[in-house]
């Protein structure tokens, strides 16, 4: 807030800069960064399980034999080589496409942020889950769009409740640019859309002809299944595919895309080119020739043991330690667990108390645009070791428990946080 | 144009992808990328100049030591250690800043971008040289600003013109949100803003409240001289400065900055984590372990000379062998000569004619936001050897005495490219 009190250029923004706010609770973040502070926060994969002097020995050899294409300017589109890599990765989701339709972008935050500003005017409407990714929220606030949320329940968006929401739109005039969705161990709810509301949601979006933009980051990140089929599978006019390495390889090179249908994609390279020129040819080259020469559906297995060690972790302490009245799902993939607190508690009011003792989490209000989120909280298991899983939970259940005593004696938890919309920064994907 | 024939999603665009319209020039540059065809067109820095191998050594050596780190998610700001070294380089164009004050961005392109995102409103007035930068035309339009020319000469901007221009605007009530420059070895008419015009162009933004967005991606790249001191030196309030390593280094890695006031560069953070999250964390780091370990001043005084030999091919090419009626300017830094034609010839017309002639340059056109420059073409010294590029000006010669000749015989040149903006790729910068 700070920089809203000292600004003189004030008057100056575009009125999109109203959307671009900091969060209040970046400040809390800083200290969650802190040695002693277990975080659950955030959402970085561990990329210590990556054979990193193999990666260092890949680097050297690409630079000795195409160092002055890695070194140069690309095509906006990206390297068409990396592009059919792509595809056949994607083919293990059902995915046919060819590599003339995809966008290679600065992580899937560039591709959403390019759809966004492809499509949407100040006052669209674009409809998210409730909860949704907090970066996406981020981007649409950036385009000073109107976030209108649609529940999910244990299997994924409830296709009832699109149709609802759709047709009240509908009689007010309304038709939303498109409809956002994470279908596979979302985040932040970890919850995947069942394989039978697949079709339907598609169906409903077929009915009101609205566009789906489908976010998969975590897809391949299953423990207990072949990947899924994903929406855009069966649909290839009305689904905007978005997709990434940063969890299947690593996030420090930035390499996502989008596969959109072909007049789409033509725009979103000329977004892309009037933002950034051109993406990084190093960081796709290296992506292109750790696809060409590692065993990297071998590597997505190791990562899947490891999450799924992870999340076990945290399920059994969960289960073992926390108070009556916290509720929580069991993700089959991905990295997130989405907690609901005890009738009465805040997540946003207890996360400073929660990181004076020594563990983070992010308050379930950085997912919801209109400042709901109060009653649930995110918790990440893919960065910490399992015991500092086990430990981060059993500081959490202690912050829960007194939180429950200070309820029942004093009938308030204490100081309220301020109200208005958290959005985490960018270190708690 | 074939995008918009068949484009079923024309009706749900945002009014903003109006200004995203492929250029027609595009397809002739991909002609121009075959190995026959001299390309003049392009401003690729010549990479392979730089120590390959040793930057490959460079990447595996952070890959063993800073692994983890290197494919990670970092702060949207960009890391603290390479802002501290930015600090170092601009300390050589006479600037005193902290490293909390930069954004480390995706090249310079995304610095524009962001500053474009955060202040433009669709209508706004921005300034810009004419002709100015083809990937600043590109970005402005995306954001639907309304670009309003200022006049250069042999001293680059005129402050005359600027004065005038800032009048008339006020008696519209009109404010620029600012004006766009890039005063040393401009891009793309090779001029440099003289020394004696620096406090007067500074004067009359302050006059009229006017703030300043400097590029100035070629100032280290002087021919003649130590850098030159920037605007941004003597004021830090006005001045929004825009920097990137992809002509000092090299583009591949895509690192630029921009070093903005403190409340506009959080505000800058903020769009920039909307936009991409965070940057790469490997090409950030390359860039620290290169300025660190490597002689980076020795090495762009490498670059220097190299640029030097082959402008001085390229202007006494120009000398022996242009006709009567050719004009064109001696920069004294950077990649660029603006030549202007005969009177009657029409560089748009003509490029299609000098590709079957084998040589590829950028027509005028493609540098204003008003469909003017027919007068003039863009040619680049700096990637192709000396020798090709005195085979390119001959190919060229020779294709301005046909259409002199035409012209002289048919009154007219030939066939009329269509009308239209241009705008080249992003191959083409």
């Amino acid at each position: 807030m700070e920089s809203r009190r000292n600004d003189s250029y004030l008057d100056r923004y575009a009125a999109r800069a109203q959307g671009m706010v900091p969060s209040e609770i970046r400040a809390l973040f800083a200290v969650a960064s802190r040695p002693e502070v277990v975080s659950l926060a955030g959402g970085m994969p561990y990329v210590s399980a990556l054979p990193l002097d193999l990666v260092g020995d890949m680097a050297a050899r690409l630079m000795s034999t195409r160092g002055a294409d890695a070194l140069q300017y690309m095509s906006a589109q990206g390297d068409p080589g990396l592009r059919e890599q792509i595809c056949e990765v994607m083919a293990l989701e059902g995915i046919q496409a060819s590599g003339d339709d995809i966008v290679v972008t600065v992580g899937s935050q560039q591709a959403l942020d390019l759809v966004t500003r492809l499509f949407v005017d100040p006052g669209d409407v674009v409809l998210a889950e409730a909860p949704t990714y907090v970066g996406a929220l981020g981007t649409f606030a950036a385009f000073q769009a109107e976030v209108v949320h649609v529940p999910l329940d244990a299997a994924g968006l409830v296709p009832e409740a699109l149709r609802e929401t759709l047709a009240r739109l509908k009689t007010q005039g309304r038709t939303p640019k498109f409809l956002y969705t994470v279908p596979n161990f979302q985040n932040p709810a970890g919850v995947t859309l069942a394989v039978r509301r697949r079709a339907e949601i598609l169906g409903i979006c077929q009915t009101y002809d609205v566009l789906l933009v489908e976010d998969n980051a975590y897809g391949l990140l299953g423990f207990d299944s072949e990947p899924l089929r994903v929406l855009r599978a069966d649909d290839a006019e009305r689904v905007i595919y978005l997709g990434t390495f940063s969890k299947t390889i690593a996030p420090g090179l930035r390499v996502g895309w989008a596969l959109a249908p072909p007049a789409i994609r033509a725009k979103l390279v000329l977004a892309a080119e009037s933002a950034i020129l051109s993406h990084s040819a190093l960081t796709q080259l290296l992506v292109r020739e750790y696809l060409a020469t590692q065993p990297w559906r071998e590597q997505i297995k190791n990562f899947q043991e490891l999450y799924r060690e992870r999340r076990d972790a945290m399920l059994d302490s969960l289960e073992a330690l926390m108070p009556a009245g916290c509720t929580w799902n069991r993700p089959g993939g991905g990295f997130y667990v989405w907690l609901t607190l005890p009738e009465g508690l805040d997540s946003k009011a207890m996360a400073p108390r929660a990181i004076a003792n020594r563990v983070a989490y992010v308050p379930g209000t950085g997912f919801f645009a209109d400042g709901s989120g109060r009653d649930a909280l995110r918790l990440s298991y893919c960065f910490p070791a399992p015991e500092r899983i086990r430990e981060g939970v059993r500081r959490l259940a202690a912050t829960v428990e007194h939180e429950i005593t200070m309820l029942g004696t004093f009938g308030t938890t204490g100081t309220q946080a301020s109200t208005g919309v958290d959005r985490p920064g960018s270190d708690l994907t």
